[in-house]
């Protein structure tokens, strides 16, 4: 494979809206290419959203929905880094495989901010992958060794954001 | 309607990836909660996309793809912006008429930079439409009264650009 084929390892951080709206982007994106892709969402569990609705119509997606919502409501810790062990787990099969053209970690950088899985652990992963695989990372505070090792690092910066206002999050825009 | 279910007017600008992808995102939310939404392509025209693919086989999506591409690259620059006119035209039209819950305006920053469609006219249409309708803008160098009245914004900032590298554009994951 030529260098300009290669995998990419691509990172949306930033605590402003649009990381994982991205990452669905991609996915949009990669169903019009017929590219086999996978989106694996390490927090999102428990509540329906409109991704996860559209992605069940469309078999020839592999969309995971593992988490167990957030920890800072969590019931369990010990079940939420269980959840994101096996959530990882899974991910990182999928990666080694290399069946999918395109794999996303949506929210991985909270399971590694967490501790939940160990940043090393999930480097190596990331290093030794198939030469073609895209990994897209999501989450806020990507650690530096993550940055360092991506080849597109995007920082959604909040600029302006409806809650301040007192607006909730809004069905098919935020969820 | 109350104000906790208002159309927000939400802007994806700044000089990274990612905007054009997010608003792609939230076609895909949009599709999963099963509300109309209407994406209208301000530069792309010639070339195929993954999106544009992907579009034709929803047809509950209004997908528009009326850009002629890049206006630096251009042959002819009073059919850019007779082209940025008609698809502003339609666009317009479409936020007025209220049938969409959701207007992507995809590099519409670039047609009000570039002078192809008076601001104004652009904030008059918004100021007016009608309460239920959300609006997506995305695009470089949002300017400063497009940022005043949207309720969010968030700046896709470039941290690390493969482009850089010598790697070019990959299928799937940037068009």
């Amino acid at each position: 494979m030529s260098d300009k084929q290669r995998g990419l390892l691509v990172v949306y951080t930033g605590n402003g809206k649009g990381k994982t709206t991205a990452a669905l982007g991609i996915v949009f994106r990669a169903l019009g290419r017929g590219l086999p892709v996978a989106m694996v969402q390490f927090i999102k569990g428990k509540w329906k959203t409109g991704e996860g609705s559209f992605a069940e119509k469309l078999p020839e997606l592999t969309f995971l929905v593992m988490g167990r919502g957030f920890t800072w409501e969590s019931d369990d810790i010990s079940r939420d880094k269980a959840a994101a062990r096996a959530a990882w787990e899974k991910s990182a099969a999928i990666i080694a495989e290399g069946k999918h053209s395109i794999v996303i970690l949506d929210e991985l950088t909270f399971v590694i901010n967490y501790d939940f899985v160990a940043l090393e652990e999930i480097l190596a992963v990331l290093r030794t992958r198939p030469a073609h695989v895209h990994v897209v990372i999501t989450g806020r505070n990507a650690p530096p060794e993550l940055v360092e090792m991506a080849d597109l690092v995007t920082e959604m910066k909040s600029i302006k954001h409806p809650f301040e206002k007192g607006v909730p999050a809004q069905p098919g825009i935020d969820f």
